[in-house]
């Protein structure tokens, strides 16, 4: 995901260090063992201010998915209109497909899945997931789409691409956290951008 | 999935029983929210009955996942030698990618990806679900070798494409099940066999 660290080296407000905390107990002990205790122990100031700002475990955990899914957002990138449609893409994809295995970048991962689980069961975590996944295919629809337009790529349609792509990168990153793979599938997607979207082009 | 019930009319064993009772209430509580009590309230007969069998929740739960997944291996299709490879390919899309929206089915999606994101932090977990995606991966792996040979397809990498199709198909899942998504991929997939695997094929 983003190159930058997900939380400040020296956060000055004690609401980011809950989240921090949150963040390292949740990847440590997922969902169902986690507890504000277990999150406490992450912390460096008492079990009594994180209740003094939470009701409970979910509200925490709400939060958390805000602050993170935020930073996913604000740390979109931002090509200048001068870059191709197909840089475009596949700048986008070098950012977003699980590669290197960083250490707080699979912690990442494994508590954004964690977190989208609860989804099946709850609207709150629903809704949020559902924004987040809006505004990142909109960006992979709107690059086919300027593609299609300059003639860079096939006519194909925008929606179904999009939702393709977008379907691929929630199948890698959860495929790679719940089984021992170490498959790539970037290469192969390389490949169908390469006969389904340039195939007849010119160049 | 498969077509068959999940579960028989009139089990005649209790294990099949406790079995449907915990998939039926994983699917309405979620992971961390299951109990054995919980368990116990589609069951009936006495929840000592759970107890006589099983020592807790995880043991109860990998039960119930080695039975789905074995229900499944069971149930993949069995083809005659004439279908071609092309055919072959798209009966077990048909047959894999959730499409219609029928309560088991999607009982069944919801309750397989809980387990697999116990996979996340329990070893065991991902054992089981390892070996399910291999002979999954195999059965796609083999179908498009044995295009490849009979000259059906074109002569891809058929590992690369296997895990393409096999991430593709995790990523509908997962993504069906924690958002609100009526979107379906497998006509985009269809254009990617198109172009990918039969572009160059003479017919």
């Amino acid at each position: 995901m983003a190159n930058e660290p997900l939380f400040p080296k020296n956060p000055d407000e004690t609401q980011t260090s809950i989240m921090e905390a949150t963040f390292d107990a949740l990847a440590e002990y997922g969902y169902s063992d986690l507890t504000i205790n277990r999150v406490s122990q992450h912390f460096d100031k008492s079990e009594g201010i994180i209740f003094y700002h939470y009701d409970g475990k979910d509200e925490l955990l709400l939060d958390l998915l805000n602050y993170l899914l935020e930073r996913v957002e604000n740390g979109a990138i931002q090509l200048s209109n001068e870059a191709s449609p197909k840089t475009h893409l596949r700048t986008l994809l070098d950012k977003t497909l699980p590669s290197a295995d960083e250490t707080q970048e699979r912690d990442y991962e494994k508590v954004l899945i964690e977190l989208r689980t609860q989804a099946i069961h709850d609207e709150d975590y629903r809704e949020c997931f559902n924004r987040s996944h809006q505004g990142f295919r909109e960006t992979v629809r709107e690059i086919i789409e300027a593609g299609i337009e300059t003639g860079d790529f096939n006519e194909v349609d925008p929606e179904l691409v999009a939702d393709f792509v977008m379907t691929l990168v929630s199948g890698e990153i959860f495929d790679r956290l719940t089984m021992n793979s170490n498959r790539m599938v970037r290469s192969e997607l390389d490949s169908y951008i390469e006969t389904r979207l340039l195939a007849d082009q010119p160049n």
